[in-house]
């Protein structure tokens, strides 16, 4: 099965930098901060340390969504993570994340602060905190929580997997990419066989399993990440499409996806939020600054 | 970077029967079932449907756990999913679970039944229902579930990622090997630390976070999973280890460990459970049968 000589483990790993890729610079096989440096902390309740990657935008969708639901108190300052830059290793991230993941969150109105990371875990939280966008009716909330956790068990095939292998790996190799590339496939299949019958995920509800769902398995769908569109055919998940064309519509998710955003268009881009208003003024700031 | 000629991805992903490795047969880019196949139905509330994999074992510890705190409501009967024959693809199995991966549960104590997937929902789904091994102090309570969640996204990486590759894949390859190595060590890492400052996960209760990530990284520490105890030298995750002992030393992990395993010492074995009795019977009947 090979085409060149055959790459026998040693006993023992060792760790050589740098290895290859992408993100190279920011993967290491051991934990902890490597430097000193404070998190900044604003005025509002909720503050949440993050980037505009799809698990980023889960989160800032769902306090969009809760303070269009008219829960003030739901305000956030949003600050920039930049994981290429190796902010998640400051001393300050790790301790509301000791993963040194984005997105964190801390919620600065409970007795003591309390940290939430793993955006799945934030979700919920921000979920039960406000009593939204998780149905109380036993059957409907159950099912919702079935999808939510399924996200978290099955994008890492999407994310750490095909994409890394697809689009970031210093080189093509074909059997990880078959392997993932295959994952991916299946994985929409089961989204879109469940949409078929089911108007979201959880059921006739919107919940935090559509947004969690939607931030990678919808966007993959519309042709938004590693270029993959055509390779995984993913026009063919029709169900997929309807649903995420319906979530990408709300306002709410408009507002979320610009939060914390580094890439694509400038006028999309809204590096921190710390105010409402923050997004009708963004765009001429930015442009401005050239950012 | 290469020593053989490149691959280039073609334009559209094609699926080229049979791609290779330990569990080629059962990989594929599609969802729903393979066939009609009800599933078994036994007397108690609780019908798990599973295999003694580290996401499986979870559930069997759990419900171990909860009969061992006196919820005679919890009692189970759990059936065997063989998934290298194919069972998770009956049409039964994919009703309960459409993503075709054991655990999956049903509870038959609701007004109408529950169908539980994903191992992560189903340890909330009856810590929530029995209100045990979950505190319900609010800060004891997000850190637990930071840490439930954190082990459903970090573990593909662990299983899907580097199981696969050092031990699974049909060629061994230099780079997911390293990958995959890095980010293992990394994730013991983050629990080392952890561990280090704190008796569970959570603080100082043992809840569902623990056995959630005993399920994988404590046995993984303990030398258990892919043979890579060298590999990865896990004996210098000491408070990993410390954990993971103090955690197997408890009567329920002990049966739990058993339900619906397949491998290893006969009389570790205890392929289906349908009364508590069965943990004493099983080891005649076991080694009579030869399995």
């Amino acid at each position: 099965m090979s085409d060149h000589d055959a790459y026998v483990p040693p006993r023992v790993w060792r760790w050589e930098q740098p290895s290859g890729g992408k993100f190279a610079s920011i993967n290491r096989p051991i934990a902890g901060p490597t430097h000193d440096q404070a998190l900044p902390v604003g005025r509002h309740p909720l503050q949440l340390y993050s980037m505009g990657t799809p698990n980023g935008v889960k989160v800032t969708v769902m306090l969009e969504e809760l303070l269009a639901l008219g829960h003030t108190d739901a305000e956030y300052d949003a600050w920039l993570i930049r994981i290429g830059d190796g902010d998640q290793f400051g001393s300050g991230f790790v301790e509301v994340n000791p993963n040194s993941k984005i997105p964190a969150l801390m919620d600065h109105t409970t007795h003591s602060p309390t940290r939430v990371f793993e955006s799945g875990a934030i979700l919920l939280y921000l979920a039960e905190k406000f009593g939204e966008l998780l149905p109380s009716e036993h059957t409907a909330r159950i099912e919702a929580l079935n999808w939510l956790f399924w996200q978290m068990g099955s994008a890492p095939y999407l994310g750490g997997g095909f994409g890394h292998f697809y689009a970031y790996a210093p080189e093509k190799l074909e059997y990880p990419i078959n392997r993932f590339a295959m994952e991916a496939k299946r994985q929409l299949n089961v989204l879109d066989r469940r949409l078929a019958k089911s108007r979201y995920l959880g059921g006739e509800a919107y919940t935090i399993a559509d947004i969690a769902n939607w931030a990678w398995y919808g966007q993959l769908a519309l042709g938004r990440l590693y270029d993959a569109g055509e390779f995984l055919q993913v026009q063919e998940y029709r169900n997929v499409r309807r649903w995420a064309e319906e979530i990408d519509a709300r306002p709410a998710v408009q507002r979320g996806r610009m939060v914390n955003r580094t890439f694509g268009e400038p006028e999309m881009q809204l590096h921190e939020r710390h105010d409402a208003g923050d997004f009708e003024t963004r765009t001429q700031d930015q442009l401005e600054a050239g950012s």
